[in-house]
């Protein structure tokens, strides 16, 4: 990548910086009052999706310099090279092609010209095998019993995505089959499902690229103890199925070798949600459901990759967090979906967003010289209307936020959906503008406004519209990263806890520890029983 | 209160922010290692926790003055202005004085010397009569068969506080007993309980003080049809209890009278857990256990009230926030659990802490001047840990951070709960000093370090504990109210947004609305079914 085409050093970059000093005394509510053609230029449909942007602090100029930021730092060219599968993970060396996982079959795609989709093709046939067989009342436990119960074992990439999609998916639900999820190291989880499940018809998951993931490797051979107890080795091959590339390790803990699904390094976990990874929600909520979930978020990689940046919609939401971030210095940023089958997407971006982009060194290893990822948090309205909305309406620092909004429920109460909605775009009205009858009488009714939102509408939460969201915010993340030249999938910064943890538990109690953790780490030894 | 005892105009305010110039090239493990009497100093034991503020990037002299920042603010008045039912609600001119709600019942505490330990007391015998009827099987569904399920209908404050509370004491719940919760306006989590619950043996208790929150009275209707259809007003009267002062809307609705618990205009909805809103939680956990839990609270009330502000635990907590919120410029803070069981305590603390502190003018009305309420946000660790602790090592802005950490197991699992605790103490390490192998071979391998967290360290979590944790957090609010003289008590920026969805809600498609929502809503009417 060339020196001039990284965000902040280029034209564009420097003409936004000017133009924002421009626009600060200039309100959102005069913005709409004075652009005749708002809804045109700031709210785009595609797809089903229809995102508005017209409560953004941004002008039409703006917007055209933003646009130009993306053009002069290449992200046309990034796009294509993502999608020819070069080795855009530079300090990984590896590929970034999970747009492959949601391709059909038919449509080659390869890393560096090899192609992969028959690769993709075989993991995809033999989750479907699973799937069907599961359903179809054929998957046995032990002792002959159906199954009726699965437990996904993961963490991270392996556990936000899916409970996120199986919540999300709730109405979709295969009827009678119980899903739980075991993630933390802690070991609550894992007590309250074996309080829960039957041992003789559940099915256990375990995903770990690895297979040394050190929570999901304590959780899974919890269970083993569990089942090995009650139905020996043969318990544990009828009863756990890996998504691992380790068969080493897989051979060890005892998985059958026609229950592995495989991964590949062009996959992140934050970005697994439609590899094996997925299975839970296949099992969850059925192949034909699961394909369609798959094919819309190969609706929208096509449709990040056709369209002209103007009418794109990941781009777009990408630049207006550009804008909010590194031109109206918001630090955090609120996702805020009202509908409550969405209550895990908040958590499901903090990794996508704060782990791709949540970086403070170039992909050359130069620091960067401009913010990066915000903190990314939220609850579902309206329950978050009575919790923190005071501070976004009236604290002190600048935020932003996403609204997220289908337009029917899903579970026929339309009268509540309805409220919702109102309540959201109502909210967003707020944010915006203030009290439209202004009246100063009362400073602690006073609405700071300029608050600027995003709203992104679809008719409603099915399975194709679930996979045309978390596309749209896989690749508003790697724009992001393109224009603040960050290695989007790479997370060295996670390397370094683990490593002390692992000296830690190997530290006996007089070795000599640093003074910044050694009376934390005595206290905690006197009290543990 | 007089002008110079505002926290930003006081002599120990500027002297903060010329000490935070000196400290600004200092790092926490220098500072860690220079001062050798650090862990007396930082580390306080009160009431069973022990608060580690060693990795605050504070030093002893900064501690000073903080702790007189607390004096020149009057914080020691102001506590015993909120015990002794001082109308500190400024702007709905009220007391708060939640403190009464865990206080023992022979130590009187009244409103401007007005007992109302009687009232409290009369409350909590409504509600342990209540608990023991139902785990004594003694109280019924309108067809005479023993209560099954309960299910808690409210929101924000009369969600958020009984929901984590449930959550965190899951080791306590009474045997066979189901726990359920609906809040969100959409209808989402009243289809999934009225799919799960027995109309017949599942009672339903009411959160509301007014009786005429939107989203809860329509969830409320929504049940009372359901029940209706089944059972008829004995069913309603049967199965309704209801915690709300408005009797009319009560009568109107059907609840019984002797199914009705009471609340005062002296205990806000954010700090009611322990009132009647807590009737869930005594519910689940039986009274014996939630009486613990009260105690628990009070002890650590008390504590607030007697200990020294330097040995005091919530005082030095909300130091350590106005230090990294005022002089260092950390603009959210994170609450990192590890515990699953505590889950939802980052979703309970951002309505605390950001409704109750997320203000920009004072008591009086004048304009703040100094930053107030950071972003509250969270996960459990070692969860978060695979998701955005990237963010937390190499982001490109300050953060800051409290973990919590139980010694002992609630689920018998306590290597893993040990390597839960090794991580959390690995983590606040690196947060603070970075790769004590310093190499700078690999940039993206650096870690900025001096990012500040504290530590709050308990035996384990059991009510009591529970209890102590939600008042320490209550009066770190407090505190931090106090220096920056907002109303804590008060939440006017929610108005707008309910006022105007209501008029939304009641306007016609052909209304001319501003062009700020104009196509927002036109979308949305076009797409609703």
């Amino acid at each position: 990548m060339s020196r001039e085409s990284y965000g902040p050093r280029t034209e564009a970059w420097a003409a936004l910086a000017r133009h924002a000093g421009n626009l600060a005394h200039v309100s959102i509510s005069e913005l709409c009052e004075k652009e005749s053609d708002r809804d045109r230029l700031f709210c785009t449909e595609a797809e089903g999706l229809w995102l508005d942007l017209s409560r953004q602090r941004l002008d039409a100029r703006a917007l055209q310099l933003l646009l130009e930021l993306a053009e002069q730092t290449g992200l046309p060219d990034w796009i294509e090279r993502m999608f020819r599968g070069e080795r855009i993970n530079n300090t990984e060396d590896r590929a970034a092609l999970h747009v492959a996982l949601r391709r059909p079959a038919d449509l080659p795609l390869g890393v560096e010209g090899k192609d992969v989709m028959h690769l993709v093709v075989a993991e995809r046939e033999k989750m479907r095998a699973l799937a069907d067989s599961l359903h179809g009342g054929l998957l046995k436990g032990y002792t002959g019993r159906g199954i009726t119960d699965v437990v996904n074992i993961g963490i991270g990439g392996s556990d936000l995505g899916v409970v996120m999609a199986v919540e999300a998916l709730d109405r979709y639900r295969m009827p009678g089959l119980g899903v739980h999820f075991v993630s933390n190291v802690d070991g609550v989880q894992l007590a309250r499902v074996l309080r829960t499940v039957d041992p003789e018809t559940t099915l256990f998951v375990v995903c770990s690229k690895t297979f040394t993931t050190l929570e999901t490797l304590n959780n899974a051979r919890g269970v083993r103890e569990w089942l090995m107890q009650r139905g020996g080795a043969d318990a544990v091959a009828a009863q756990f199925v890996a998504v691992s590339t380790n068969h080493r390790a897989m051979d060890e803990f005892g998985v059958a070798p026609e229950r592995r699904l495989d991964l590949w390094d062009w996959v992140g976990g934050r970005y697994s949600v439609c590899s094996a990874v997925g299975l839970v929600v296949a099992l969850a909520i059925g192949w034909q459901n699961f394909a369609a979930f798959l094919a819309g978020a190969h609706e929208m990689d096509e449709h990040f990759r056709s369209a002209p940046l103007d009418r794109n919609l990941p781009v777009l939401l990408a630049l207006a967090g550009i804008w909010n971030r590194n031109f109206l210095s918001a630090g955090n940023h609120a996702v805020l979906p009202y509908d409550d089958h969405l209550h895990r997407l908040p958590a499901y971006l903090q990794q996508l967003e704060m782990e791709s982009n949540g970086k403070s060194v170039r992909r050359g290893g130069e620091p960067v010289e401009c913010a990066t990822a915000p903190v990314i948090w939220g609850e579902p309205g309206s329950n978050a209307q009575h919790s923190f909305y005071q501070l976004l309406h009236q604290g002190t620092d600048p935020v932003s936020a996403d609204f997220l909004l289908p337009a029917t429920s899903m579970v026929d109460r339309q009268e509540q959906q309805d409220l919702a909605a109102v309540n959201c775009i109502a909210q967003a009205w707020a944010l915006a503008s203030g009290d439209p009858e202004v009246s100063n009488a009362d400073p602690h009714r006073d609405y700071t406004a300029n608050r600027p939102t995003s709203l992104i509408l679809f008719r409603q939460l099915d399975p194709a519209t679930l996979g045309k969201l978390i596309a749209l915010y896989e690749h508003k993340v790697f724009t992001q990263g393109v224009i603040w030249d960050v290695n989007s999938f790479d997370q060295w910064g996670v390397e370094l806890g683990k490593r002390l943890a692992s000296g830690l538990q190997a530290s006996g109690t007089r070795d000599a520890l640093p003074p910044v953790i050694a009376p934390a780490l005595a206290k905690w030894r006197s009290w543990r029983r």
